[in-house]
Formats: C-alpha cells, sequence, structure tokens
C-alpha cells in the first residue's frame, strides 16, 4: 500500500521506512502521537522548491501566493523566504500576508465584493495593485484613496471568456461569472479609470479557474489579455504589470500529472514577445496543495453487509473538499503492516453521509487507533475548515528539514462556545 | 416583493411596516446598521412555539433539539426552558448543551466516530443515552464506564433501510449509510450489549434523513423499530426509549410546505399502541431553521452581458448549504423600495464560482448598500460557517417580543490569525 514511488509523486519529500510514511524525515506517526489528530502537516521544504520552480520557469516575474489556500501565516511566511509577494481577496487575507512577513508592495488584491473598511486598510498600507472587479469598485476605491490621501494602483480583471475545463465552482473566466468585467468592453473601463484622479493604472489582471490540469486555455486567456495589453499601450496606457492570475493543478488521483510551472511558461511566454510589462502569477493550490496532509486516526470500523467503512477522526469539517467539490483525496495508512487490501468508504464522525474523505477506495486493511494520512491537503484544507458538529479544528505543523514546529494550536472547545 | 403572506409561513413573526421587514418587532434594517453585517438573527419565540408544537403533538415525549443545526448556547437556552433536551454528536456539542442549561438527564448522544474523550466526558455527565452505532462501541463504551465506575445508558442505533428522499448526503438510514448497526443484526448486537456489565440496555434509536418533506417514510421506519421494541421485550429487555430521530423538513422554497409535528404524530403515533417506553424526538431544522435570517449588505451591483450579479458581503464561509447541498434559500430585500424585478444571482465575496447564495432569482432591483434577508438560515448556517478567504464569522443577535440581544459578537481578525 505504501508505494514511496507513487507518494514522491505527490511530494518528493515523502519516504517509506520500515513501512512507515515520513515527510521530510519526520515520521508522521510520532508527529500524530505528540500533537494529536486530526493533523495537518505541511513541508516547507516543498513550498519553498515550488515558489523556486515558478521563478526559474518565469524570471524576472512576481509569484503572488495566493494566500487563499492555506492562510497560516507561517505558511505565508515561508513562500514569502523565497520571494514570493501575495494575492489576496479580503482584508483578513491581508493582515494574515502581512503576519507572513509579506511586503504590503508585492501584495494584489482582487474579490468581487471588497468592502469599504477592508479597501481603506488595503489603500493605507499601500499595496502593489488593486484588481478591481467592477466599474463601482472603481469610484468606491477613488473615493477612499482621495480620502486618505493616496494614489491606489490598480488593474482591472478582465473576464477572457475562456472555459478552463474545471470544476464549475473554481471556473471563474467565464463571460457567466461573477467575476472581472466583460472582455469586449474592458477598454471603457479603463478610459473610465484614466479620468479617477485618486486611481494610477498600472495592470491588467485575469483568473481563468483552478485546479487546471491542462495548460492549453491559458494560451486562450494569455493571447486575449496580451492583445488588450497592446491595445491600451496604444492609447497611452502604461501597462506596468500582466498578472495571469493562478489556477495550475495539482495531482489528486495518482493518475493525474499536475503540469509543472515550466510547462505553463512554455506556453505562455512565447506569447509575451514584445510585451514590456512584468509578469504576475497568483498560484495558490500548486504551492501548497501537495505540501500538506492531513493525518487522522481510526475510530471505528464498520463492516456492513453491503460496504466497510472506515470511521476516522476528521470529518467535512475539517477537509470539506470531497462533500463540496466530491474531490478526491489520496489516502494511505501512515504505518503499513501488510495486511489484506479491502474496498472502503473512509469516512468522518459527522451527523451525515456527505461526511466523508473517500468512497469506494482500495486501501490496506486498518484497525482503531491507525493513522491515515490524506494526501494533497495543504490547499482549501484548514482555509475551508468550519466548527460544524461543535468540533475545533485541527492544529497545524510545519516540518523542515527534519524538525518541525506546531504552527496553529489545536483550537479549545472554550474558545468556540465562547460567544460573547 | 415584500409579501408578507408568503414571509409569515416561513415565521410568522415577520412582519411588513411601510415597505420594512421586521422580526418579533425589531426593524431588520436597524440590527444591520447596529451590528453590521453579515448578521444572523434568531427569533426566539418561534423556537418556543416549535418545542411547544412538538410537546403538544407527542405528548409525554421527550424533544431533545438537535444541538447540530445550530449550537450557540443561547439558542439552545432557549429550547431547553420550553422542557427540551438535547441530542448531540459531539463532545463540544455536549459542553454547549451544557452551557446552554440542558439537563444531562436529558442528553442522546449519536455519532459515529466518539473518540474516548468525548466518550469519557459524556459517562463522567451521566447523561441519558448513548446512541451507539456499531459493536465497537459497545466494547469502548463499557470500557470506559467501568473504568470510570459508572453505568451508561444506551440505544443502538438501527439503521430500518428506508429511502427518506431527501438529498443524497443528508439521507442517513439506509443501508449503503456508515450510520447505525443493520436492522436485522441488531438483536444480536442487543444480546451482546447484555453481557457488557457496564452497559444498560434502555432503548432503541433510529433517524432516517433530514429534511423530509413527505413524513410517510418515518411509518415505514417507525413500523420497523416498533417491531424490533416487540420482539425485545419479549426477550425480557427493558426498553425504556424509543428514539425516533429527527429529520422533519421545512419550507426553504416558496412553494415547500413543511409538515407540522401534528402530522408526523398522525403518521407515527398510531403505530406506537401498546408501547410502554417513552418516545424520544430529535429536531433540529424544524425548531431552528425558520427561526433565522441571515442579513448582508449589497456590496456591488454587476450587469454583465449575460447576468445579473448582485454582490453582497455573506459568503458561502457564512452560509456554505448552496454550495454543499445546491440548497434554495428564499432572499428578499429588507426594505422594499418599489423598485423593478430583475432575474438576478446573488452572490459573495469568495473567490469561486460555488460562492453563491441564490441563483437566477426574481428579486427587486437592490443598489449599494440596501440590506437583503436570506431566510430559513437558523439551522445549519452559522453551525457550518467557515473562516475561508479569512473570513471572520457573522455576529449572532436573538431577538424576542421587541428586544433583542447579541449572543455571539463578531470574530476578530487576531482571533484567526492568532495560531499559537
Ligand atoms: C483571483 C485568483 N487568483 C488566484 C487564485 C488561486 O488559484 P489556485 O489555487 O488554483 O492557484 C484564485 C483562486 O480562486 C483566484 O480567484
Ligand atoms: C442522529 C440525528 N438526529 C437528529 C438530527 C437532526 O436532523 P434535523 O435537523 O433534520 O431534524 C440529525 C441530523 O443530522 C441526526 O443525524
Amino acid at each position: 500500500m505504501l508505494d514511496e514511488k507513487v507518494l514522491k509523486e505527490y511530494n518528493p519529500y515523502l519516504e517509506v521506512k520500515d513501512g512507515e510514511l515520513y515527510l521530510e524525515g519526520v515520521s508522521l506517526k510520532s508527529l500524530a502521537q505528540e500533537f494529536g489528530t486530526p493533523l495537518y502537516v505541511y513541508s516547507a521544504s516543498y513550498i519553498r522548491d515550488r515558489i523556486k520552480a515558478y521563478k526559474e520557469a518565469f524570471s524576472g516575474a512576481l509569484i503572488c501566493y495566493a494566500v487563499k489556500a492555506n492562510f497560516n501565516p507561517e505558511v505565508i511566511r515561508v513562500a514569502g523566504e523565497e520571494g514570493a509577494g501575495a494575492d489576496i481577496v479580503s482584508g483578513g487575507e491581508l493582515l494574515a500576508a502581512l503576519k507572513g512577513g509579506i511586503d504590503p508592495a508585492k501584495i494584489v488584491y482582487a474579490g468581487v465584493g471588497k468592502t469599504v473598511p477592508e479597501l481603506e486598510l488595503a489603500v493605507e498600507k499601500e499595496i502593489l495593485m488593486f484588481n478591481v472587479e467592477s466599474r463601482d469598485e472603481l469610484y468606491v476605491l477613488d473615493e477612499i484613496a482621495g480620502r486618505l490621501g493616496k494614489k491606489a494602483r490598480i488593474a482591472i480583471r478582465v473576464n477572457p471568456d475562456v472555459d478552463p475545463k474545471t470544476h464549475p465552482y473554481i471556473s471563474t473566466g467565464m463571460k457567466k461569472s461573477k467575476f472581472g468585467v466583460n472582455f469586449e468592453t474592458a477598454k471603457e473601463e479603463y478610459r473610465l479609470a484614466r479620468e479617477l484622479k485618486n486611481l494610477e493604472i498600472v495592470g491588467i489582471h485575469c483568473h481563468i479557474g483552478s485546479q487546471l490540469l491542462d495548460v492549453s486555455p491559458y494560451r486562450e486567456a494569455v493571447e486575449k489579455v496580451v492583445g488588450l495589453y497592446r491595445e491600451l499601450t496604444e492609447e497611452g496606457f502604461e501597462i506596468r504589470y500582466l498578472d495571469i492570475g493562478g489556477g495550475l493543478g495539482i495531482k489528486y488521483k495518482p493518475e493525474d500529472r499536475g503540469p509543472s510551472p515550466h510547462e505553463l511558461a512554455k506556453e505562455v511566454l512565447p506569447l509575451l514577445e514584445g510585451v514590456e510589462a512584468q509578469l504576475i502569477l497568483e498560484p495558490g493550490r500548486s504551492i501548497t496543495g501537495n505540501a500538506g496532509l492531513l493525518i487522522s486516526q481510526v475510530q471505528f470500523l464498520k463492516d456492513k453487509e453491503i460496504k466497510h467503512f472506515i470511521i476516522v477522526d476528521a470529518g467535512m469539517n475539517d477537509l470539506v473538499r470531497p462533500a463540496i467539490y466530491d474531490a478526491y483525496h489520496h489516502v494511505v495508512p501512515v504505518e503499513s503492516k501488510g495486511r489484506e487490501h479491502i474496498i472502503a468508504d473512509i469516512v468522518g464522525p459527522i451527523c451525515e453521509t456527505g461526511d466523508f474523505l473517500a468512497r469506494d477506495r482500495r486501501i490496506e486493511w486498518l484497525e482503531r487507533g491507525d493513522y491515515i494520512a490524506v494526501l494533497s491537503a495543504g490547499a482549501y484544507g484548514f482555509a475551508m475548515a468550519s466548527h460544524y458538529n461543535v468540533r475545533p479544528r485541527p492544529a497545524e505543523v510545519l516540518i523542515e528539514n527534519g524538525s518541525y514546529r506546531l504552527i496553529r494550536k489545536r483550537e479549545s472547545y472554550e474558545y468556540i462556545l465562547n460567544t460573547i
């Protein structure tokens, strides 16, 4: 069951020693015993490698890590140490990025519903660029910047109407989505923005969707954006940044192949000949997704007439992706004991049938007390966790090169129920 | 747009005065202005009425409010003041129920993945009944009770294999679900439990699913459970409680009709002739669902070529039901200004297309700053809220008879990012 070769395709810092799973040289079983379960663990070296891979593939580009994927400030810090900036979508994410040591001059801010206090905070911090999503936002931002005596640098998020061929919930660049402004009328928004004296037009932004396993939709989007760039430049706009968003897919299923930043670069860079603007990318999932695992302990086994159930202590409150996106997460035992394999549902303790981690999955027979590892859980894992069923959210541990530290303590019941 | 007649079918304490929405005599607009948005508001009188309706329909029964629907201790307290006990599914819910003033002697505890610390806590508190979901749980509970010098009262949760005809995620009584033990072999578990000397067998438990708009599946389930009751009684078991779970559906769409407790009683009570055991019910959604509304403020309007979007400040982190269950929630303006009606998507500020509250909905044209009310949000609303996009969860306000109080303050960014 613990096939090191397959595991290393998820994260090269995974190893199997004496049938036990290690990450960056640290035994996951020992972490589970020390910190309890459910437990998120992240590999810092993997995060560093991914930022480096983006920087190598896109030399001179600014890599803004999309904080929404995993907002733990210590995770953000690791990305920042490799030179990454941050892509944010809320005031809270701005604070998370700052806490993670990101320089505001490397922060870009998208989002269809930015509130006045959020915009004020970002204007005060003088972030690199607001990725504006509607005409009204232009007026609101101009008013705020003026009031605070600042200039706000902006890009307009255009909607290139490209089908990213991913889950409909995370397709964001199609005409029928709420994001961005229509491609055809984008120039009008730019002209309007030029009239607003507290705004400084500096970029173009687009983001077509998430978990793209095929890079070809980027070509179509970037071609359109570059076309717009040329038109705007001709009209005298000084476009300094071309922000093409995030979205690169990662391996969830053993048969998936997440494209590398290099493959994305090969598709995109040739389109940028003669473009003077700096490229910005906003990868989230492809930075932290396979850096992380969710460790959980088997509570009960149920051998029902038509199905085996492995009931673990992590539920949909800890990792909601299976319930929301019907997402596949690969699950392996933390320690292989060479037992027979069965087909089972791996489910959590929550009171609904939607609470599953894996369904009809071939896995080694497990016993009460054994640990499992849910792979590819470093992005949109903890970030979407809830207190459903009054369950405290998991602790988080960051591993680097044989050592580790707690980067979020397990929540207490007191906090959850401390209402006033 | 504000059709008082329709609104009162959701919650009779809703009123329209001068085109403005009131709940229990309190202006929702004034609450939004005082506490900010997004804001959950709950009507205490409605909760009281629902508990009373259950008690009247099922005289002598114990109504255990299913805390999972809304775990705010002050909401639980209101139910408790009307005589309700609590149905819990975790240690955290036990603490919530106790904080809400519920007597442990009125608490029942189901859940497929109860952990040792959770079971210990519940044994120590001497709750009314553990609804045991597997054979292994019997052994574990017996060991814990013995170690703590207590007897644990138990029911076995049987799986009547009835199709509740609801969303598959909340169908819990079918053979292929993880819940309960197979109906056919349940007697074996009872015989086994009888051998475990720290357990006291006192009941039978079943729960077939949630949001049942048709009560007929209850008949099938209760018939089976009563059959088991008779067989067990003949074998000398003393079954004191028949717990038939929760699940009564509520009105979400204007055309829905949530069956009343009385209708459920008419279906179920005739089957209980000659049954000496006390009936237990575990309603959650039908107690708090239509007690609550989520108030949100319009941030931006977008008039895209093929669609109107009303972007509000509540997102899928605040109310995840539309994203997870594709659930319908009725949305109305908090103040009708007699504007023209449009067809629009009402969406949140979160970075994915799955972040919507309502799609293709006919609603009065709104403007930036206007408030909307999302109906039927009192159950599985706040209870499933997350910090996705580093968004603080909403505040909660409880209204009763013209007065109101904050029962959960808005979260601070500090807490979300305070990791250690
Ligand atoms: C504007 C924007 N940028 C970047 C991302 C990150 O996407 P991913 O995690 O797929 O790289 C998202 C995801 O929703 C986004 O909306
Ligand atoms: C065992 C049990 N009882 C009661 C309930 C409450 O259901 P409802 O809120 O539909 O009444 C649930 C819901 O999941 C449950 O699992």
